[in-house]
């Protein structure tokens, strides 16, 4: 249960009515992703909520207070998914845990679509922003690190540069917030399969 | 030569010295790229460029003709592309069609950067936006025919849905304006080939 599940319970935060932390949350990503975190104030959240301004300090000390929050939902599941295909026993071969890295990034775009989606839009603005940035490129660098494990098995082509490769690949699945919709006519293990399996094999029917 | 080519000759507007309409837009792109378009006025672009509001509004009538310039530039380029790919003699079969459609795509993004990625983030505030969304659907539904009748004709695997290969494939073409450095290690023609080659073919080795 995250705080940005479409349907968590409603905890009611100390004791006071209305709306918890992880209900101010959910606003707060949703209303940064409609018109901008630099456009908003916490006053325009506390209107969009339809509660005073207080009640949003209740909460969280600060706009940026929440920024982080918002941010670190996402980061910390990518950060998850990541730290376990690099750590795995060398049982598995980098490829292998490429693909489960792959599929496991889909999930938690799907998942966590509201948060992901303001983190890869972050611009590094404010001091909150450039933390992500950091961590971004901190699994940027892991990414990177495992496709040319894999290039270097022998497993992965070679005639693309690795870091291209890298690029490209985590571009298809970063491109998943601009367009996936859970009411839609996927679920994540479709897309997470359909993914995969363009990004590996290719589109070309090569039997045809 | 367009609007955001990185050094256009200085053309002086109607007379007057100081800027012209097109280093008004690439200062406005750049502003909106770095703090979102609704979060910045013509006042703040006006700071930006150092000259007066008035001297701005010489070149445009307002921010929203302003915005249309920009997303124009980006769209007339990329609606060129798609209706050509889709105009074309029945000579060429849908399959190199589509091949042609991405690698021209990717010579778009690279040499339109930062229009397109101005696009990519149109939200749909104003009807400046909501035209352009429009514009973007029907480029949208021009590929995803393309698709299709790759897959009709036995040259893309028919196991992955055609609507999420259509939005897989753009997704990672549009991924591009995120990270491509125009003065980083690939050119144009190396990132199209490099994209073409693992969406069509693949990354992993068929011959290992």
């Amino acid at each position: 249960m995250t705080a940005v599940d479409p349907t968590p319970p409603i905890r009611r935060g100390r004791g006071r009515p209305g709306h918890d932390q992880a209900a101010v949350l959910r606003a707060a990503i949703d209303l940064w992703n409609r018109k901008g975190y630099d456009a908003t104030s916490i006053g325009d959240l506390a209107r969009e909520l339809g509660v005073t301004k207080p009640a949003i300090y209740h909460h969280v000390s600060s706009k940026e207070d929440l920024l982080r929050l918002a941010l670190d939902d996402a980061l910390d599941e990518l950060t998850t998914v990541v730290r376990e295909a690099s750590d795995r026993p060398t049982t598995d071969t980098a490829y292998e845990r490429l693909r489960v890295v792959v599929h496991r990034s889909v999930e938690v775009l799907v998942a966590h679509q509201p948060s992901v989606t303001l983190l890869l839009r972050v611009r590094g603005n404010t001091p909150v922003e450039l933390d992500a940035l950091r961590r971004r490129r901190w699994l940027d660098d892991r990414l990177a690190a495992l496709v040319q494990g894999a290039v270097a098995e022998g497993a992965l082509r070679d005639d693309v540069p690795p870091d291209l490769v890298s690029r490209l690949l985590f571009g298809m699945v970063n491109s998943l917030v601009e367009w996936y919709r859970p009411d839609g006519s996927y679920d994540a293990s479709t897309v997470a399969d359909s993914l995969a399996a363009i990004a590996f094999d290719g589109l070309t029917r090569h039997d045809a």
